[in-house]
């Protein structure tokens, strides 16, 4: 059975990675594309890597499409507009959101990280969060599923486990992120120009302003039971996917290590490298894979637990289409089991 | 039915990428895998983000695998090595070479370009030229196949459609090529060094010493029936993956570009963008896919014609693999057709 | 003797070239530093890789300057604007702009390249061609000089002396540029975002139709004595400085190669290499120096001219302060001889 | 007055960078360049870029040298090589050494880190370590100066003006570094290969095994009057030059800074960034300038400390050209106040 497919915002960086993805999904047909501002343009016209996908329809604006024809819809745009237009789609539509809108149950959490009220109180009220790997139960059952942020992610995977288990400290996590550039999206910056950003990195939100911390928060406080703030450092990297998550934790490197081989045993993106060896974003590049590493530092009691995903990949558009496979009833592995691109 | 598939040199980076490419395919499984200073460690080690593959075989040496269960076997050793391994190999195994060393059918013109005598004359003499869309017919009843240099095949989708045609002048005819990285493979160079390569680039082989030259002269020259030289210089750049050709040639702009879309009309991996633009090697990166474009110049009679491929897919082990399903009677696309990597 | 300069458009990267290489010079001062749109900040804040530079003055409208307290002024500013700015400025104040708008000498051709009626024919009619090492004498004496474009003068390094020789043909020669996004200034536009740019290239302004040919007629056809028109196509490079000219042309290689050893004998800033090797854009890299290769090909009778500069420094803001040191009747290479930046 | 220079192990990066500074300062002439391997070659033909300086001796062996007539020599030979040699220069010859040869004091440590007994105890005993800023004075009565590790000297910046001001807690010290791959020499490794490091990035010697942390040791316990033991670690970045370390303490930011602007108010280098705002690699390319920026965590009493510099200036060579011009007693900023390279 093919499930009909419409892609809202596809446009940008997530939108296309979507389209790459579901490219290759055997149960998966796109029958609409919208990106307001391209609208009537070809997939060609947009992404001339996408050129041969000569099947796809023209973009077209969001009130064009007839969503009685379509069963599941990602959402890839800004969020903010994501809200307003989910509220408006039909309350029976299967919607996977990328954006940052539903994340946060609580609506002054969301208030105080993104500066507006909430639009859609009754739509944040319904999503679940789309960690896959934590909340699969709730996903397939979903209607609504809000994608995490790229950094949430990459450090979700890496503390999640320990925290459950219970072998770290909570009070002293600090999570140093280095993160290619497209997780900044297509938006024309003056940083993000070639001649700015190569050859050179640098911190940013620095001190614990990102807005990924709002996840971080509510699920780690949520795991522990009391409230959990970890230091979170963004490093803006030149390339062009990747997130590496440093974490550096108080507690037994051996126990960390044996709670992730336990956790991921069965996951089949997860993979827990030889202890004491560190991950590199070469080697999940382009894939929906996570490797993790687990090092015991000189100081006795202190570990580091190093993270490597795409942010493209696992990081938004792969995650998204993990869950929506989840919540079409199709196998969770279709159309994403493709190898990294190396080199 | 699952054809068994050797690799042979699967520790360089035309191997990564055949074991990239077969992951995907339905109709092959990869039995063997050779690597002789790599020989008893598995691919996890020597390729990290081939490290979720864990269904491969343990590398080994050559002489320790059992060709009797092996439907096909692709050939990714250097020069020289290569036609002394195939030599020895049995009679009547499928052969994908990746090589240069069945590319010249010519004994003399091997010895002009590669310095050596032939050692598997026999075997030269069998061999079929690998690019695919000249040589299907011969591809699909042949027992060895010998795939192109990266750069030839560059070169000949630009210009074997416009000899044949008669439609450009034979005695002008420039090909400046922009060559990525990994065409020079994994060895230890120093101006292959992040530190000597990125952020610059520059000629080399300068005035018609690269070896691909030799099947330049073979190819073009066949077609028009008399000796025809290029111009080609390549010029090594500072990105992982693609080529760039731009050409410059004698003709009728139009008439080259109807050329061009009558010969690739029905190519599945050939896209002949609109009259007047180029392509972007960042449009086919990590894909089969070809993007060729036509422009005339402002000059009267003389046309520029650009192809972008990536060197490791389409220039190397993504031709192997098309040619591969064809002499084993798969579908030609299969494994193939997945979308290029952007960003 | 210590000269008061002002910039104009000193918060692009011309400009800011221009202030890095003025820090060190010693009988320079900047006095005045304009830009429009970010009047009232500090350097630091504009650049901050000039913030030890804390004797510069605060950025101001152009409108804001006494130029009766300037002894020299460059013009860093958009084409049309700098016509329009500089028709304005003290008659005798001098000037060396950067832009395209004096370059042109006559004004059909100015139009028929940028579109616009030329708004200042008078300082059109006075201004000399800023390349020095083929307008010398008159830059000394001018009030007025014109900056070559990056593109135009790379080609004229590798094709004056051929030209004004008569060592190759006039009617088939090809300049293939390989360029650095620098050239294209500050501005936000999606393909020069590092997402878009990195991993790959392209060429653009095919078939004839850069700008930069407009230099090329002009300067070439008025040594020839003839109309001379060459082909030329630029390709966007991921890198942030350099450009690479492959020039194609018919002649002896000899005799071409002892044309610019002469020509350029003793000229402080360009190296002819080795017979038979060719340049690097990695070698010049943040210097303003110019080196040039000269390959013979197999095919009789056709040479390769390789030149390789910066297009930041030699190609605009360095000739411009090279060119600034004859006005002001200072030893030509002062504050010049930095030698590149490598690794 | 003019001081002879020799430069020991001139074909790497370290040496070249030498080169490229001591090019640009009026009282240095070097009259010897040794390379073992590269002995008779040219500086041009080891570096083009440095084709320009015809002035340069040919490279030689270092037994070639007549060390009578050298006023300072620069060791810039591998560990181990550099102490066999040291020990046998004259005694009374001006060195700075830039390997890791002479920055323990104890015999102890050193055998600890590096593996082997010291061969030159004499010459470790009385070497100075090298970190300017902090043993100006020992330094400039110096013979033997210590360079030091370009990560150990940004680490040291963040953190010695805090460590003896007591504003930060001394046990939960973490700096996570990320490094640019000249750091690492010109080593023909698989891992330096463009092919393999573009594109990404990953953690090394994770878990406290880097030898820098042999010196942060020494130097932050020599600080504190008690045994300091940092967590560290290094990234390797896509980049050529820089290093960012970024630093987690606990403390008060505003006291931090406070101390950071008394410590560096009068350091010519070294420039503290504006209260919350962060330093980055990009603005300190090329040049001997430090910049630091502070900034108060989210978290009360928790301070992040971001410090950007060269490795291969700053953190290499130009530091040690700035205890050369000490040691000769020439004004400590000669050829070394150029500009950063943006972009």
């Amino acid at each position: 059975m093919t499930h009909k497919i419409a892609i809202l915002g596809a446009s940008g960086y997530t939108g296309a990675e979507l389209i790459r993805l579901i490219a290759g999904h055997p149960d998966m047909e796109i029958v609409a594309l919208s990106g307001e501002r391209k609208a009537g343009m070809t997939i060609a016209e947009v992404f001339p890597h996408l050129r041969h996908m000569t099947n796809l329809p023209t973009l077209c604006r969001i009130d064009e499409i007839d969503f009685s024809d379509v069963d599941l819809c990602f959402c890839a745009l800004p969020h903010k507009t994501s809200q307003e237009v989910i509220r408006d789609l039909p309350a029976t539509l299967k919607i996977v959101d990328l954006s940052a809108d539903f994340r946060l149950r609580d609506p002054a959490a969301y208030k105080k990280w993104y500066g507006n009220d909430h639009a859609a109180l009754a739509q944040q009220d319904e999503a679940v969060y789309g960690l896959t790997e934590f909340y699969r139960d709730q996903i397939k059952g979903a209607r609504l599923v809000a994608g995490t942020g790229c950094n949430a992610a990459t450090g979700q995977f890496a503390l999640r486990p320990l925290i459950s288990a219970g072998v770290i400290g909570l009070d002293d996590i600090i999570l140093d992120m280095k993160c290619a550039v497209s997780g900044a999206g297509r938006s024309l910056k003056e940083n993000l120009l070639h001649a700015e950003l190569s050859e050179g990195y640098n911190a940013y939100a620095i001190g614990g302003t990102h807005r990924h911390l709002g996840e971080f928060d509510q699920e780690f406080s949520a795991l522990a039971g009391r409230p959990v703030k970890v230091q979170f450092t963004p490093h803006l990297m030149p390339v062009n996917r990747g997130i590496l998550a440093t974490t550096y934790v108080s507690g037994d490197a051996q126990a960390i290590y044996d709670t992730f081989t336990a956790a991921y045993a069965d996951e089949p993106f997860i993979s827990v490298l030889p202890f004491g060896t560190g991950p590199s974003t070469h080697d999940v590049r382009g894939s929906n894979f996570v490797h993790i590493g687990v090092t015991g530092d000189r100081i006795e009691g202190r570990a580091i637990v190093i993270v490597a995903l795409d942010n493209l990949t696992k990081g938004s558009s792969g995650q998204a289409l993990q869950n929506a496979n989840l919540m079409l009833g199709i196998e969770e592995t279709t159309a994403l089991m493709m190898a990294p691109l190396f080199p």
